[in-house]
């Protein structure tokens, strides 16, 4: 390993939009960073949806976390499930043995949270995850062939339906490509279809989509979705789906094959430490400085920690932007730690939030000023394509979406691996 | 199903080079034609190695095969297992139920040939799928992460140590992919492993590689592959392989824990049709019109015919132009044929062979003209793209050569899905 006995061992656990931006930001520092994830490559989350609905291939929204730290000298990257914290001698379990460390930063990010309810975590599609995202493109377009051959209309519309549980930004923009798909793509591939019959609904608990933004958004949001057919369902709640219907709280029932779960998430914990500083959401209540409470040398950064203020009760929101500046303010912090300076508490800068809905149809909110429709939209392109990792991913993205726009078509309609639920446990647990 | 009464019923077994043909030359046709494959998609093979070491995605050269046929009134498109032929009522037994033909045409390929070895096939890596070339990616990423955490010398050369088995052009593509990794990509990203201790050995059972081809072809195509840093191993065969070492023939033993079989291949037939027309390397014997010997109503095209003649005493080479062109004489014949009219026999017109060992080294072999080198490496890729369906795929695919060629590197290097040996061949089944 690249290493200098001298140098303090950092380890950061987590190579997500927090974890990639700490590192980065230590690369002149007196430090030696080991930086572990379950995977070899960096996931760009926001563009999963894409993935899961045919729009762009997977290579295109991850990187390969070695080919970022490259220039790097003084970080190793290795890929290892971490599975406990032994804080007491400042150690690491992992699925490729134990690794001490001066300070520790977790940035895990955070998992699906199905609110314990098991049924449902079973039969339900999770897409957090590059995996996640080709089971759920699989399953769609699996549905939409067995629909060909189903004689029942009632499980042929069950086969049919598609529910997205959650209004936030990644159930809209699910929502959104699934009528999409349906509007302009499945006629042409399915003739023998009446895709007429296909249906999407959007499931949300409270009485607005996209509650974090602005009300103009949400209410425009829902507007552009209803207009691309999608049913918005506003204060309802899922009380049980066992594979084939869903049932609402209030007794309501929609049959269907395929319920996408983007109703929650919950901090990705790993055993060890003090479960006293785990807060809502699962997340790991912190200090303004990121120092998880109870200790001095283990951070949390991004959606696992919460910082808790006036302005944000629970937290700062699970966004990238989030992660993204207290990985830049951990790294000045970390420096000063080790030069025995006075740590700075972490200040979010709020840039603004933006989904998109479909062809010029998105919504952006910035502090003072807040836009929908074509405009917003190109927007939205243009800030996710300068986030996106690497040239070639950039580039080819940009690609897939001109042409996706042009031949108002979706490429990457391949069911590549089959979706299968019993498999898929054994799989998820081999990933 | 988009069906006219009148007509006679063709089904269709495949969707690779030849089924796709004789289904597009028919679109005129009186015919309602039902093509069944078990992908939804169309595989561009000849790419496949690219997608194993990382240079392309699975979805530039793949394509679903309802795009292709999404104009064509008279064809109907099924994702379905063929399980049998009952030739005695002209029907087929699938995974999702029995359909009945007038004529059937089986275009299902070839599959790899592991020579009954069944140690051999459980532990070495075929590449004729997509899954496949994944699982060979994973591998091989995985081998890589492995060798930087093993501590045994010997163990971490049998990671670092990768045998290409079969010298065809598939063999020497691979082998030149993976000394382009070692030399360009690998020793940026694993400063810390001894990339030099990384072999890539390809062994071959004749005196020379790239036997189809001409002598001066396959000298130079060796002398790239030994520039390149491969060991080139001629009239050598594999006698065993356990998972950790190769056994040749002649008692040399090679530790590795990556073989590549691309050693032979054999006609994918299907239970039903009369055993004695199976000829060698499990082809099907047909008449020159590719009626298989026996039936009047059953046809084989692409690799799995064997239309044996004085030129070709074992029938055509199982290359993507002859199924492309017994694809299109099929179409004639069968119309032909609905005519009443005499047959007419395949002719097959040999346009030449190519194939690529690595950046700027090429081979290509036309009917008077012989050339390797730079401009043989950019007529293969002028070719390939041309070849390659779907406009997407083809700009995608030359973003990515020329951001590969300018960068040196290889965009695309994720473990997706890890791949594991005891859960394969689960999939394999599900796939």
């Amino acid at each position: 390993m690249k290493s200098d006995k001298k140098f303090p061992k950092v380890i950061i656990i987590g190579g997500g939009f927090g974890g990639i931006q700490l590192a980065k930001k230590l690369r002149h520092a007196e430090v030696n960073i080991l930086m572990l994830d379950r995977h070899n490559y960096h996931t760009f989350q926001p563009l999963l949806y894409q993935v899961a609905t045919g729009g762009l291939e997977p290579d295109s929204i991850a990187f390969p976390i070695r080919k970022v730290f490259r220039e790097q000298k003084n970080l190793a990257f290795r890929v290892a499930n971490v599975t406990a914290i032994h804080t007491e001698n400042n150690t690491i379990s992992t699925s490729i043995g134990d690794f001490d460390y001066d300070y520790l930063v977790l940035a895990t990010g955070s998992e699906t949270n199905f609110f314990g309810q098991k049924e449902i975590e079973h039969y339900a599609m999770p897409m957090k995850t590059v995996p996640e995202a080709l089971n759920l493109r699989s399953l769609i377009l699996q549905n939409l062939e067995e629909a060909l051959i189903e004689e029942d209309p009632i499980r042929r519309d069950a086969l049919l339906n598609f529910v997205v549980v959650g209004g936030g930004p990644t159930g809209v923009e699910t929502a959104g490509a699934l009528a999409e798909l349906k509007n302009h793509v499945l006629p042409a591939d399915y003739p023998e279809l009446d895709i007429q019959r296909m249906r999407i609904f959007l499931i949300e608990n409270s009485e607005r989509v996209l509650t974090p933004f602005s009300e103009q958004a949400s209410y425009k949001a829902q507007e552009f979705l209803e207009n691309m057919g999608v049913t918005v369902m506003l204060q309802k709640l899922v009380a049980a789906y066992d594979g084939d219907r869903v049932v609402l709280k209030d007794g309501e029932i929609l049959p269907t094959k395929a319920v996408i779960w983007s109703a929650g998430v919950k901090g990705a914990t790993i055993p060890g430490l003090d479960k006293a500083q785990i807060v809502r959401g699962g997340r790991i209540k912190t200090q303004p400085d990121n120092l998880i409470v109870g200790y001095n040398n283990i951070f949390a950064i991004g959606d696992l920690a919460a910082i808790e203020s006036p302005e944000y009760p629970y937290g700062h929101p699970g966004v990238a932007q989030v992660a993204i500046q207290q990985g830049q303010q951990l790294a000045k912090n970390l420096v000063r730690i080790i030069n025995n300076q006075p740590t700075q508490a972490f200040d979010y800068y709020d840039k603004g939030a933006m989904a998109t809905i479909g062809r010029n149809k998105a919504v952006v909110d910035l502090k003072y000023w807040k836009f929908q429709g074509f405009f917003a939209w190109l927007t939205w392109m243009f800030i996710h394509l300068l986030f996106l990792v690497g040239f070639r991913n950039k580039m080819v993205t940009l690609m897939n979406w001109i042409v996706n726009y042009f031949s108002y078509d979706r490429g990457t309609r391949l069911i590549i691996r089959k979706f299968d639920r019993d498999l898929m446990k054994e799989e998820a647990e081999a990933i």
